[in-house]
């Protein structure tokens, strides 16, 4: 991460100003640009604006350190989600390196799709068809055994147009963004239909969020006493699915409180952009709108990954900001490792 | 709350150290019991040696500070569960304020019993009697409604034996280790049976622990579009029951990670402990034992509330610290405000 943390921040911050000799000593430095990879325009102007505002304690629209609640969809929107949502190239692979322990599989779909790599018969099987891999792939092992193979999956695994690491594919100007809203006193939360504990192992190193501040679609669990002690054992179950109507209902159900900003990507984001911006007092919707078809993918109303429709429609009336990849941001990637 | 945070607390110590002019000036200082209301013991060190262990970076049981997470049961552990949950005399209290609207319930149990103060027939009812009036006086409304209406009710209504208010029925030693925890870098939590929203509007004044970090059991809500913009309508359903072996299960959905510290006072908690305390490395699993008829209320085994009997039996050979409030706690509850 290129910033230290906040209270890091807030602790030299505090002794340079408690230690100075002087205070003249401290007018030579220039001021740096907290989101170097934004270009100039209103978008990032409106994000500077908004956090300036409920900073101040001077404004009528300062809100509390403990109230700066904003929260992040994932895919599409912290990090790419094209060809595929990354978490459906992990169950791919889980099939294949299951395959020898399922010989069931060999004429039974959504299976047999995936063996074959036949991604359109795949799709052919719908939502039905991608849960029961997401079942047969997801569940079964204990949470700790899960988190194991998701992270060797996604240190050994590369991103198929790109050969970079799934981690690489991250937003750099959202990279700045959280860091900015960090270091000025919010909690940023990551609000996902992608599974919980897929991210969790992962976007503390990664977004700085620590895993008790990832909200996303979960199976259901079970205590169970193994050989070696208690564990949580992955059941065959939904447990919630964080999609559209059901973020406001998660945001409620793990943070407790509205968030005063809310960023999103696609239509499934609109009700946590709605919930958010309804609430009193200065508010921030930002929309992620994929418009750069040659530095990264171009879709929004045709697509199935990240539909964006409704959200395009009434984004202006709503007061929310719509950010053009294309146009307000001057790097998409951060550089290789 | 009777400290600052711990974060201005690091501030203020690193402000000390960074600009004292030498460090001999601060030797006259003091030291201070951070845990003035804990009688010197065994329970008070086995605490104080543990944060010591896990907070020395020399150490070999150290533990970085994002992986000090700390779980708290909150009945019977952080405040009083006598002679009922408080939250059942809430639950009491609106059967009442609400009969006017409900005729029916003048013949209709649990509710018949409720209004005539049978608290006998009450709980002649059972789980079922109480989980019927807990749906009819809990949900319906939107989350805003339920939030006023629990706050209104904590601000005018008084313990019936103590006469004080419910959120100053509180255990002053656990004030003191909430606040010892975060100054040493931990997070602290809330792992309660009881309803989560109940608890989110006054844990953050009353024990420095914000409604994100509070978990809790919950009822089902709804993401709905009123008159006035979406609200989220509490459905007369349950969503999660966050006892005994649903305990780890509902940290697993919560916070993400293992704690390394729980601390609890029933068998409700035992599962929440085990979990913990099976975990690598240093580990801190703590009981409150209810022993003090005269300060406070003597139960245990026979006790329907706070019910503790295998926690007790198995304490010692799992290496628990069993806190007794009469020998270990030089104070039970705050002075009165």
């Amino acid at each position: 991460m290129k910033y230290a943390s906040s209270l890091f921040g807030a602790v030299v911050l505090v002794l340079v100003m408690a230690c100075a000799p002087s205070a003249t000593d401290t007018q030579s430095v220039a001021p740096v640009d907290p989101l170097p990879s934004w270009n100039d325009g209103d978008a990032k102007q409106e994000i500077l604006d908004f956090v300036a505002r409920v900073t101040d304690p001077a404004s009528s629209e300062f809100v509390p350190e403990a109230e700066r609640i904003a929260t992040f969809d994932n895919d599409g929107t912290l990090w790419a989600e094209q060809p595929l949502y990354f978490q459906l190239f992990f169950a791919i692979d889980r099939v294949k390196a299951m395959a020898p322990q399922h010989p069931e599989w060999a004429t039974q779909q959504p299976f047999k799709a995936v063996l074959e790599g036949d991604l359109e018969a795949l799709g052919a099987g719908g939502k039905r068809g991608l849960l029961e891999m997401v079942m047969a792939t997801h569940t079964g092992m204990t949470t700790d055994e899960f988190e194991r193979i998701a992270t060797e999956w996604l240190e050994t695994t590369k991103h198929p147009t790109s050969g970079r690491p799934f981690t690489e594919m991250v937003y750099q100007p959202m990279l700045e963004l959280l860091d900015y809203l960090r270091a000025n006193g919010f909690k940023t939360f990551i609000v996902s239909a992608g599974g919980i504990e897929f991210m969790r192992p992962w976007t503390e190193a990664v977004y700085g969020i620590p895993p008790e501040q990832v909200v996303g679609s979960s199976i259901k669990t079970a205590f169970e006493i193994g050989d070696n002690g208690p564990v949580l054992r992955r059941l065959p179950e939904i447990g919630f699915i964080d999609d559209k109507a059901a973020k406001p209902v998660a945001i409620n159900s793990h943070i407790g409180r509205r968030p005063i900003a809310a960023f999103g990507n696609s239509d499934g984001d609109f009700q946590m952009l709605e919930w958010t911006t309804a609430g009193s007092g200065a508010r921030l919707g930002v929309l992620v709108h994929h418009t750069d078809g040659e530095r990264e993918w171009a879709y929004d109303r045709e697509s199935k990954i990240g539909h964006l429709d409704r959200g395009l429609d009434e984004a202006g009336a709503r007061g929310w900001v719509v950010v053009s990849m294309k146009d307000d941001w001057r790097t998409i990637f951060p550089p290789e490792n």
